[in-house]
């Protein structure tokens, strides 16, 4: 049996990013990957300017109930003149100072008249109310690196640099199915002994939630040739191919004997808590995972596997998440050898946040994973009390 | 002065659900809000089954090296016949139990020979392997209620109990454009005293990351008509409209009178920080949300107002982000009298995660956003001593 770090730095061991870009504009980059490290070429801002409307200063000449003249106006977008000795420019937010003045004095803190304003400020500071030059960005800095995943204040990043267009990588190319004769798709009728296909529609949401493109090939009979047809087909259109089911060592699974006829699989038990049958190997060159067929062990063993080795073949920097640590809202007596990812979600009481689990954690109790907000790690040969700090990872850090 | 909680009450209290519902396929509907509560009419799993590849048995019989007969072979998917007395089932994962049958001994813990099966277990317990009738879902349990938003689990567990199709409610269309004859578009040349449009792209983030559909109407030019024009297409084609910019009392910002002119608009400023300057009003029956066009600013305010009011309008229960309490790992002296939202993200050190913050807290310093991973709260009229509980609220949960 391997533990769960061995298993994982082996996965990720054998994650090779892929190579494939493109640019695209701005505006369609969110959640694309960075095949690039974005340096700016600009200062941000480009210019000393005001961060209030009000009146562009020398601060040296500002003294309470003193008139200055108004010599000049200066909109956000347009550019001042030198301003004159002793008079002040009337100033928009976002427009530049003009040459000369060194603060602005808020328009709450002013009367203007025919021309003329006061103050009712006793005095004003140098460079009060002033946004500087390069604040925000300096020419030469990496603002983002190749490898990260693009959010919206990203995009706004890399717009006020005034890039249009990001070279991303590719969208990794899924192809995932499902096996079983036990299994029958929602809205058929399902007979005795038959269930829902779950891990289809798990799949199906959670393959594209992380950015990838996803080629659904559906539900395979519990039969070596057919077996070995779909994942013929699946290596030749998808850079990865993932199935749920199917991989434990009971003679029905025919997983194991179609990988191997056409590349090579190795099954592994992982010392963890739901999922521990795992498969892993390459059919005709493309990396193949093989999730357990119990649904909550399929989705577990896909956030905690499948995904930072997907994440790492995207081309992604971050591929693993942090833990939050927090206190147990509960108590785990029964000791395993296994390390448990439990079902779990915070709770607050007043100012404490706290991890509570759901009462059934069985693996075949899919309701657990949509109760839970998020995985609480009980680590191997552990037992938990009330308090004591446990590492919590939410369901909304995989996506 | 409106108080944050003030603003974000009344905007919630102006937020009407949407009543746009339509049926979509299950693999459709990620994302996607229900408009209707899931009850089951199913049992899941809909028959005691086996939880492992094994042997079938009436637990009272077995004893350690006791012969059975295996009288049937069960496979996941098809169903046995009632057990007769003194034999065993072969049986697989996921598969029915046998009639008479009450546990399951795992094959590894069995040898069989020529039709001949011997335990090496002294004895079984009843239920022992066995996944109950009912366990994860009974008939007429409400498995998902209206107002929720779809997860990839959840698709799973609406498939579980057969549903092959779901009634949500259509995606909100959000008309966004931005103002300020300062801003040009990435990819053109900003000329002195001109500022790139980082807002629009942030707003092209940010909108369709919640899962509304967005028609950006692009930059409007600082001048009545133009806005009057573009507020007049936005509340024809959207459900909301929202823009940034525009929205101080400075003589430059059209919006107030526009918005005046085909409805009505009202500025507020909140005791909050970034973000003071917002407007809520109505063109032409549709709610206009003004933000600040700053674009931290900007950012924050979206995601502290915006955010709950759209999740509201789209029918969905759980408009409102919970914070997670964590030590902050910095010192705050700068007593104000506006609550602070700071960029922050977490950082690990052994077994404590603590609130870390960006040197930089300006509001015009977009860099904050992009380093932060979520916003840390300095409420109202309080000092920060390293070690205090800070409210600390995720970007990843804002999506």
């Amino acid at each position: 049996m391997k533990t769960f770090d061995e298993a994982l730095d082996y996965l990720l061991s054998k994650a090779i990013p892929t190579a494939k870009t493109e640019q695209v504009p701005i505006h369609q980059a969110l959640g694309r990957t960075l095949a690039q490290d974005i340096t700016s070429t600009l200062n941000v801002p480009p210019h000393h300017n005001s961060m209030m409307d009000g009146y562009a200063v020398r601060s040296t000449e500002v003294v309470a109930a003193k008139d200055f003249a108004v010599s000049q106006r200066i909109a956000a977008g347009s550019v001042g003149e030198p301003l004159m000795v002793s008079t002040v420019a009337r100033i928009f937010t976002g427009a530049p100072m003009p040459e000369g003045a060194d603060a602005v004095v808020m328009q709450e803190e002013a009367v203007e008249k025919e021309g003329v304003v006061t103050f009712s400020v006793e005095s004003v500071t140098k460079k009060q109310n002033v946004r500087h030059i390069g604040e925000d960005i300096a020419v030469g800095d990496v603002i983002l690196a190749k490898g990260h995943k693009l959010r919206p204040q990203d995009l706004g990043l890399i717009t006020s640099i005034g890039l249009g267009k990001v070279s991303v990588y590719k969208p990794l190319v899924i192809a995932t199915f499902t096996t079983g004769d036990e299994l029958v798709e929602p809205g058929e009728k399902a007979d005795a002994g038959k269930i829902y296909n779950a891990n289809r529609y798990v799949l199906a949401g959670l393959v594209p939630q992380l950015g990838f493109e996803l080629i659904d090939l559906g539900r395979v009979p519990d039969c070596l040739d057919a077996t070995i047809d779909v994942l013929e087909q699946a290596a030749t259109v998808a850079d990865v191919v993932i199935t749920t089911g199917g991989v434990s060592v009971g003679d029905e699974d025919h997983i194991k004997p179609a990988v191997d006829s056409i590349g090579h699989l190795d099954m592994w038990k992982v010392k963890m808590k739901p999922g521990k049958p795992i498969a892993f190997g390459e059919v005709a060159g493309k990396p193949f995972i093989g999730l357990p067929g119990n649904p909550v062990s399929a989705f577990a063993t896909f956030n905690l596997f499948a995904r930072p080795f997907l994440l790492a073949m995207q081309g992604q920097h971050h591929c693993m998440i942090e833990p939050i640590w927090l206190k147990a809202g509960f108590d785990w007596t029964k000791v395993g050898f296994r390390r448990d990812f439990v079902r779990a979600r915070l709770e607050n009481r007043e100012q404490e946040t706290r991890v509570t689990l759901y009462p059934n954690q069985g693996s075949g109790v899919l309701t657990s994973t949509v109760w839970a907000d998020g995985l609480a790690v009980i680590p191997e040969d552990t037992m938990i009390a009330k308090g004591d700090l446990v590492a919590y990872y939410p369901f909304n850090d995989m996506r």
